[in-house]
């Protein structure tokens, strides 16, 4: 069986697309109030500009019971509008022993997620229990894109090449966990050169980039630094500019257009790189 | 209002207990089907020997959705048998800006408990939208009972008191976020000396300890080094050690045997300080 990252690598090929279309549903900004149907019609608008989608769990469970009703839901609609997409769920969960397990069946059996985000402050033994299966993968926080990610991800601590910074000495290390090619690295897109660095140090790991769009960072610099020698292994998410591109009865044409326009910018640079599609 | 280390404090006081009881509902060692009669036949026979409930998530979210069902029963059934109790939302969650809004609105709002357990590997600005209501409480994971800890938290890291490790860089650092009497973090007790680092580092915040019983750390050292200097400001949890005592029918009353056993332990340890209760 294929692993998780040449799933992965077979959902961008089907689409020629490296958009992860991130879905928030967050009823202040939603033009309508069911969420299974909202997510519908972005999904079966986007599917065929899309090679993963997200659902980011803090958004349904901030619902309370019928926002996990609605992800149930969505990852079944997802499942069925966009077969070749790869479903992240966007948990950043991380704990030890019993406990990781029994997050890993959540994620994978219960939920049926393809991949997970995680936070591996808890170290190795936390982020194990999520790599049993090579199909399923996972996305480690390495580097975030928000203010704080310098607070703890930026130190500097004494490795064996010399001083480095913690999120560059997580991406060494974790390269050196993925046995069966099914871990990747979460890696905002606000510092291109941290992506560069990362996609250095985790040689055969996928790299799953937010923040372009709402947050800001630089689309085309993310796709150079964060991609692989030819242009692959890289996915880059948007959420509000997508889901929200417009608030109106045309929402989910306005998510295609955007999704669509992400799509090919991503791919004007890769083409200008001479690793676009064949 | 009284803020939440003033409610931890007053749900101590009122049974003379430090004790914690962790409700980790797993089918496989469970003595009855029914998560939510086992939570209650637990919670009723332990709740004039504990101060706090802590529910992991992980568990119940590996139930699918009649586990999330059980949790909410959990939670109110704990409030109406243990009403001087605090309830913990064991969740280890972090993230970004309104992803980490939607899980304080979930743990708070949703769940409806007093206090969560936070991943803060993100920094500063992922904990703070967990902080605004000074009656509801954090605690930062700090340093782990687990063996991966030593991959990132043990790291040490330049600061301005010389080479220390990261997790009391963190220590140090959550006590400057603490600005409403409403942050603690969570210490394992495999390392007693950490826990002493931890004790002056983050000087007024309760510490949340696991790691006793079947993770075998040594509860003398935990009380000695993780109170604050009147015996007071640290509690401590035990989970298999308490609900699974016996797995047979007599569950509730080895529940209640096994939670008081500890609880009279960590008070012998207080009494022999001089700072037993009133």
């Amino acid at each position: 069986m294929p692993s998780f990252t040449a799933r992965l690598q077979n959902a961008c090929a089907a689409n020629q697309s490296l958009v992860c279309v991130g879905l928030d549903p967050d009823p202040a900004r939603m033009p309508i109030d069911d969420v299974v149907e909202f997510n519908r019609a972005i999904v079966e608008s986007t599917a065929d500009q899309a090679c993963a989608y997200k659902p980011n769990l803090a958004f349904y469970e901030a619902l309370g019971m019928p926002g996990l009703r609605a992800l149930e839901s969505t990852v079944a609609l997802i499942r069925q509008s966009a077969p070749s997409a790869v479903i992240i769920g966007d948990a950043k969960r991380g704990d030890i022993g019993p406990s990781a397990e029994a997050y890993a069946k959540a994620m994978f059996q219960v939920w049926n997620f393809d991949a997970v985000t995680l936070n591996a402050w808890g170290g190795r033994d936390t982020v194990e229990p999520f790599l049993g299966d090579e199909q399923r993968g996972v996305f480690i926080w390495c580097r975030g894109s928000n203010p704080g990610s310098v607070d703890l991800q930026d130190l500097k601590i004494e490795s064996d090449s010399g001083k480095v910074p913690l999120y560059q000495h997580l991406a060494a290390e974790a390269q050196t966990w993925n046995a069966k090619d099914n871990l990747g690295l979460v890696v905002g897109a606000t510092f291109p050169e941290q992506l560069a660095q990362v996609r250095t140090l985790g040689a055969t790991m996928p790299l799953l980039i937010p923040g372009v769009g709402a947050q800001g960072g630089d689309l085309e610099a993310a796709i150079r630094n964060g991609t692989d020698a030819e242009g692959r292994l890289a996915i880059i998410n948007s959420s509000r500019g997508i889901i929200y591109a417009s608030t109106g009865p045309d929402f989910a044409e306005a998510a295609r257009r955007a999704a669509s326009d992400l799509r090919e910018a991503i791919n004007r640079v890769l083409d200008a790189e001479g690793k676009g599609w064949p």
